[in-house]
């Protein structure tokens, strides 16, 4: 199967946004082995889709469209395709009734203009939307398929998951293309590279790593016969893990907080956070693990020293003796959120995130994270330097305290 | 002048990079006003290559390419397109005296295979390269231009200021593109369009509204000399501010968390946020503007209800008489962080984010946002629906609670 990615949007072409879409279907296309030899990108013009769509259909029997979806008159594809196969439109019911339900769901009344994302080319099978109102449309002129889906990432990867996916599995089954990502946190690129030096020079599978903010990940990428690159990803995964051990956090698109909060869950412990410099940032993100509220019993955020000693019982003379951002402080921080909680484990973070607030002795970067449980506690130091920014130092923070966390469930 | 952007790589077929090059390339044209009616992308292959070049000279004057200039059997863009027009390739001495001193200043072996740069096609000019050994090529075949560059984003970025820029510059007589984002909260896509619909047939500027997650952007674009551009910009704004109003709550790369702090900071107020279903979002978003400290006392996650009463003071009958999610338990909330902060404001937050926990009278999605000040209170209740997910459910509940906070600071 050929295929080709033809991604629609005046804003692409000014550069105002970056196609990330097209990236992501790229992806999917080459999980499957299927081959991309061009991507095209038109404006929101109908005679520049048509021929784009022309030229798309000449050389592949796939064509992935995003974008011009939308509800105004700015938003072509649908109309422009049709107009290029001399296909009539048509309102679909089904899509009426999705906007309507949409709208009356949050109790808002739909715009007229709104409803044109009904018209449906004759013949042409609807992906219903998620997590919005422009349907995707499936197209098969002569054999080969179009399929419409919106610019709109999550709106476009709902459509992936629940319509291509599924139909790219049915048509290759031959050689699939699968790959594992290996997620590492705790060490950096090169001292992670340095262990499994050799391992990157496997061929099957191959291992690619990537530095990502606070985590390396080792991509595993094997191209057989399912069972067989399944076999090869287990044994690259087994000989990865054989080097890295627990610094290995999770797989795919295991995030920290989610491993974290299934430890917790698995020891039925619970846990409270007190945070300074990470502003809510750890709440928040040990929150958006559906279900976080069985372990997760409650966060403070303590800015100020005042906001310490009167939501944390942190004991003022701390401040004075070893200053806001010290072990101590993020211990008693700890210690109070458990306290005032009565969890088994708490949190104490306290940090300069900057840019200002830095002296020579504590700059810019330094945090102390703390973990208490109910028999002993634990604090780390860390040095993440300025050069990472205000939120790149909030996200390391937060990820040096979840990994902390962790670690110590693990144990 | 019209130009295309032709991108190569197997690597941006595969999707394992995103084509960032090709959204600066077209903001640059942008800037000058040249029309960019397509972008393509092709893998490293002769053939295709050739198909593509032949493409864009048939309906562009100026072809901007990037990509596959590197010493390896896989580098092919230079020879596919001297191919393409015929013209034989010929060694450049000054390029391999180039790429000589660049090992050179390294203390580096030149590896034979990077001599392969040196190749040009003939009558092409040269663009050295400050960076790196590849440098860029400029053919002129039949009154067109085809610019020839590095993938390497600072190499291409240097070739960009070298040449391209004073280029554009020469033939493009002063006219510009300039544009402006106005950002809206509070009110959905359509809603927004149905107010200035006339204004988005204007034609100077025009006026394009995006949708992105609880916010609608108008993007306001001007292709004229730059004063002219700026005036039908100034004149733009005023039309959509005086139909939209407050709205529109910034420009640009605004956060509405930044608009709130500005506004903070301006009445020399104090907040403090008590959050149940954000879990932390709202104290993260407010500290990640630097020198929030000052007015972003202190943050409560109380998840539980345990944590409502124990950190917040909540009365616990409320739960009993209104459930957890109400408003009596919103403004309960704000008056527990106002009181124990001591701070001039306070936001309470109370819903159901999902997936789990809703019910026919209170879905997932359904939120409360209170606001308490020293003189009066404000509660509102939104229905996000479930479609938006945990995490967009959160970010739309800490939009609107921003969005409260920066009116009632307006007024």
């Amino acid at each position: 199967m050929r295929a080709e990615i033809l991604s629609v949007g005046t804003e692409l072409l000014l550069g105002q946004i970056t196609d990330t879409n097209a990236a992501y279907l790229a992806r999917v296309l080459a999980d499957y082995g299927v081959n991309l030899f061009f991507k095209q990108t038109v404006g929101d013009n109908t005679a520049r889709i048509q021929m784009a769509v022309r030229l798309a259909l000449s050389r592949a029997d796939l064509v992935l469209m995003t974008g011009g979806l939308g509800p105004t008159e700015d938003d072509l594809t649908v109309e422009a395709v049709a107009g290029a196969l001399g296909l009539p439109l048509r309102t679909d019911p089904a899509v009426v009734a999705h906007i309507r339900a949409f709208f009356e769901a949050r109790r808002r009344q739909a715009p007229e203009s709104v409803y044109k994302q009904a018209l449906i080319p004759e013949g042409a099978q609807v992906i219903p939307n998620r997590r919005g109102t422009a349907p995707g449309v499936v197209i098969s002129p002569g054999g080969a398929t179009i399929v419409i889906m919106p610019g709109v990432p999550a709106e476009m990867k709902g459509m992936v998951e629940d319509f291509l996916t599924p139909w790219l599995r049915e048509r290759t089954g031959g050689i699939v293309i699968r790959s594992r990502v290996l997620r590492v946190t705790g060490l950096g690129e090169s001292a992670v590279e340095e262990r499994i030096k050799d391992l990157l020079h496997l061929e099957a599978p191959t291992i690619a790593p990537y530095a990502k903010l606070g985590e390396v990940h080792l991509r595993l990428t094997a191209k057989a016969p399912p069972e067989v690159a399944d076999a090869q990803l287990a044994a690259g995964e087994a000989a990865v893990r054989g080097r890295l051990g627990d610094l290995v956090f999770g797989t795919d698109s295991d995030s920290l907080e989610e491993v974290a909060g299934r430890l917790l869950l698995a020891a039925g412990k619970t846990v409270a956070v007190a945070e300074s410099c990470t502003g809510g940032l750890i709440g928040d993100r040990l929150t958006n693990v559906p279900g976080s509220s069985v372990y997760f019993l409650h966060g403070v955020v303590a800015y100020s020293n005042a906001a310490k000693v009167t939501l944390l019982d942190v004991a003022p003379h701390l401040f004075e003796q070893y200053g806001a951002v010290s072990e101590p402080v993020a211990l008693a921080m700890a210690y109070g959120a458990q306290r005032r909680a009565g969890s088994d484990l708490a949190l104490g973070v306290t940090g300069i995130a900057g840019p200002t607030g830095g002296t020579a002795e504590k700059p810019v970067g330094l945090v102390y994270c703390a973990l208490v449980d109910r028999e002993g506690e634990a604090v780390q130091e860390w040095r993440f330097g300025s050069e990472a920014g205000r939120r790149g130092i909030k996200f390391l923070a937060s990820q040096a305290a979840l990994n902390l966390l962790r670690l110590h469930l693990l144990r």
